[in-house]
């Protein structure tokens, strides 16, 4: 298992979805940096976000700060978040139930992986549970990122056939408003009407006992040209590796991504500019990346997030006990859909690789010295 | 700079395209595997593969195992491979020109990272050269895999408006023929018609001084389930890390991928079945991953590759030393396309991610074992 | 802050010694080990023992296994241990006070690090307590150890003018006998008269409001030999690494150690022979490591621990607020001595560093293997 | 084989004795650095030193660096030192004479480790030639430091019976002085006569076909306080780790280190006091390390370095192919100690260590800020 990232500023995750408590250590934040705890109250709220859609959980992920916080502002040292699990409905665990394998979860893959010690209560180490300190930990790194004029930003661009509009990701002025108005929309699309229509197919979906994925956009407005690390840390290859750790994620593409398979050179490539004394592209079909480093321009991918795996329709599966073919169909409620959710668990994500990146430069001095100096 | 990759198997890279030589030091390699020299060579010629199209430097990347091979084996000590730069046309490099940013290289993200330091040369350190000294690895990696029974292929699947059929992505023998297929050809799709088509498309754009970029469809073939290292590093994470790292990479996706953002959970799940007295799924949807962790199926992904940034044709751009608007004719023949070069090195980096995966679980004593015994 | 440690075998530390709690993360362990819950409560008791000297919190280092653990056995995922802080007395912090610096503690260099933002509180985070989850980590350790054949132990072979006998570093069956002795003796010497007189002189200290420091000497027993990664990561390197992690550890030494700087070669070598059937050396002046690699004798070395730095006696120092040098009496009851509380910790992180090494060659695979076939 | 160290700044370290090359691979390092490559290649001489005493191979140590460095200043991606072997003796490698195990050699570890596919030639990559890579990586990070004010150095500070001074602990100019003198003395004592004592022993027991070991004793001036990052990388942990990677070394304590043994704490704690407006250390008992980070005060330490183990008396050892006890007489001219050699590698793997410490704090760009302001 490797259950810890970054080099620079480095998380180790912890918990089950069904154990006592779920959380993380994060290490390589500076000390003296006055945390806003509203903040990160707001981005654990909107992981839970039912968004007019969802099902969830009743409890109310309340985190405690274990460790590194004191007197209201970081120490330096291991700073440890811990989300009980208030609402772990253990008595719902048989081992005979769990013996029947729900498809494209990972309970198999699990059971191969453990050879059947692994926890299997709820998904165990694998749950999308285990978001809820990823979100904590990149709620504190948009912290830093802001006072240092760096917003992230995700909308759902698409749903089935419903498309919303794309970012500006030329206009940075444009963009700042449009992921400012999406900070709190619980079912956050930058037009109203489609959210409206993706919601509507959503629910439309539930009512069947089905689910629906999704592609998700992401906008990083602010970073300066020259973050990156190649020749294998990439700022795509670092943002990838997080955001496929996100459960249900299956691909991630930047700038006009699977497109430019389409494209010649000189359809494709960004003209340099002069603006406002800056250089600039005049496009931003690389979405903000030049080999691997930030030009300056706006950062700009997509994630798609496969629908929901668990259903409420009969499947074909197997029991692992027996070895025999049988049918499931899955009890209870379950989310019809997670994009909404899941967009503020991209945020934290590229929240934190970021960081990373950017201590790697500038040590973890830099974290805090927007707010000591 | 983080030039280095892996926790069990490590690849420190280092070189520029002009420089005196690049290599590569491979850590994590058990004592006492035989390499097979000829067949990292012609990994190392695929990667340098005209495919009736590509115009390169004419040098034969001859590698030199510096250490950690002794008498026709592995050590267990590091392993360099250097590959001396005997093209390395220095005189070419001229300050003035360098000045010129060249749209959508990393001409300028590299000099305002390196604040003018960096080697301007051809690229430096983020030139696609340095993929020759990961082919090597690659290839290392590829024979310790094929020990152990896992085959790795990857085909072009798409060129602008040319499409390839799909690898057989349930039928292990079907698909480890198609893999056998490719593993020679220059220009490697499955349908030797639809290749000729694209290579048509591609000589067409390099008459008008364009580039074509396009997909590319890779196969992993008898990875056993229980593979991967979620939280952080699932299958997805590892190797879209790796392959991100890739110059002109821009995407990727496993499974049905982007497609998910239109599918319902019930078109989406794969279904568990019995073949032969194993567990295997009925679709492959989710290209044998599930939750991070592979299931026993073929691991099937697409990576887009972009069009060559360097073209013949005119481009606004900007000169940095000056800070004046220009425009640009980048000289000399560039390659029209490096799709076909490129797949040898998604092998590579795939083969090099499961290796690093794989030794996890079992120790470095693991990639020798098949050979000592 | 680098509060973890390990490749192969991760802990993540976090905690102060007057935070809400204390704990460790712990990455790299097998699915399916039983873990003997007594053995670590016992080990964690004599990191408290009292041995007949010395005065600690009266709480009773309850520790909570909150991740990782499912029906008595390890599950692959991060296993969190979590140690409340029953006791914090925080009432008892006063700004004033922390202002006058405590000469050789780290109250005067965590201010420089942490620019003031450190807890102070009873030294935060580099508090002697944080070493209580290092040696539930130890313990779990030695239990994958033990089920190997190998054995640790340590005793204190000086303090001040007394020294206990030597362990029988040549004869492993004697050796054997020596550390199950120790194992559960509070204050562990080999000779029980010469332990009776350490404790007095301590006691005589203490009457003088003095403490004591002294030295420990280590054995490691069934090491096999090959057991090492030179260059960086010899044997003495990870644990040196670990053994300097203990606070008031000021030096190591391996074999007999400063005793070569008056040898010759022919004093200092180790002649080889066959013990057995198997290769074993004559003497052990080298501490069963030639080369950075065990050579399958019993490993060998000795740590010096200072006296504490908390003593009873007026001592000059400087108020950092006012800058103005002046005179500290420490008030309230300290240890006098934690020599035979330290020993377990020694044994801890000689345990932590053989597992990380084991596990590179042999992966995580092996930590369980005892346990599950 | 773990040759790689560091977090911020990274060394891969590759190559055996009788190979091709030997090497190393740095990263970490900001662009725009002004390598003085003439100071380089005084460092390595210095290595090389007969100091009146050693034989040693002829070959210069010419080093080349192959990347990372362009027009006279480094770029700031990796910068690859490649030392070949021009005097190999290969003939010399003779695999019945390599049989018979070299007593406190790591022949028989290695071959337990590598199960007999090791490099066998002189030592392989255990030698104490892949020190030179080290110390030219050393001596880039020495220029590192000295721009900032910190500097090393080391001497012998016992040698069997004869003693030299002790550095100047607290007063600082006086060391500077201490330092200064030392930097090009190829046997390196404080004081000529006890040097000439020194070597007189050397001698007589090279005669006698006998070697010597000794103690080196290290001073850092001009650190600032603040540096280490406990609780596991703290300043003695770091050093520790990486002197201890020294072929050799056995032992290893900061400030009075196992005299702590034999004090109580109040004869062992420094007072602090103001000097010049700063808060220093009255006595320096612990050697500029409080809790494992630097208090501002010089950072003092010892070395055991053990008698070079290749003698030319009989000793008694095994052949590993029959099995069987056997005499052996190594033939040829060998270092009859190597203290005054190694002494150059203590400063280098010392300024590694704390360049790493401070890039973790100050990030890359630290380590060119004072050459490219």
């Amino acid at each position: 298992m490797k259950s810890s990232f970054g080099t620079h500023l480095n998380l180790s995750l912890f918990g089950e979805s069904h154990g006592q408590a779920i959380g993380v250590v994060i290490q390589g934040l500076g000390a003296g940096i006055p945390l806003d705890l509203d903040y990160i109250r707001s981005r654990m709220e909107l992981r839970r976000a039912k968004g007019g859609i969802s099902t969830q959980r009743h409890e109310g992920d309340t985190f405690q700060i274990i460790s590194g916080f004191f007197e209201g502002r970081t120490t330096g040292t291991p700073l440890c978040i811990f989300i009980p699990n208030t609402d772990q409905h253990s008595a719902d665990y048989n081992r005979e139930r769990a013996a029947v394998l729900r498809p494209s979860h990972a309970d198999y893959t699990a059971y191969e992986k453990y050879g059947g010690y692994q926890d299997p209560r709820g998904g165990g180490h694998f749950s999308g549970r285990l978001t809820a300190p990823i979100v904590a930990a990149g709620a504190i790194c948009q912290q830093i990122l802001k006072a240092n004029g760096i917003q992230i930003g995700t909308h759902i661009i698409r749903c089935r056939t419903v498309r919303d509009s794309w970012f500006s990701s030329i206009d940075e002025n444009a963009l700042r408003e449009e992921i400012a108005a999406l900070e709190y929309r619980e079912f956050p699309t930058l037009s109203e009407e489609r959210g409206r229509q993706m919601r509507e197919l959503i629910l439309a979906a539930a009512s069947q006992g089905d689910s629906l994925g999704g592609v998700l956009e992401t906008a990083v407005c602010g970073i300066p040209a020259g973050v990156g690390e190649p020749f294998f840390d990439s700022v795509e290859s670092v943002l990838s590796h997080l955001i496929f750790s996100i459960p249900a994620v299956k691909g991630i593409e930047f700038g006009m991504g699977f497109g430019f398979g389409e494209r010649s050179g000189s359809e494709a490539n960004d003209p340099f500019t002069i603006r406002e004394g800056k250089i600039r592209t005049k496009t931003n079909f690389n979405g903000g990346v030049n080999g691997g480093i930030t030009n300056g321009m706006p950062i700009i991918f997509k994630t798609v997030v496969k629908p929901t795996p668990s259903i409420g329709q009969p499947q074909e599966t197997v029991n692992i006990n027996t070895m025999e073919e049988t049918a499931l169909t899955i009890q209870g409620r379950h989310d019809p859909a997670i994009l909404h959710r899941a967009r503020v668990v991209v945020d934290s994500m590229t929240a934190i690789g970021l960081c990373d990146l950017l201590i790697e430069r500038q040590g973890t001095a830099w974290t805090s010295q927007k707010f000591t100096d």
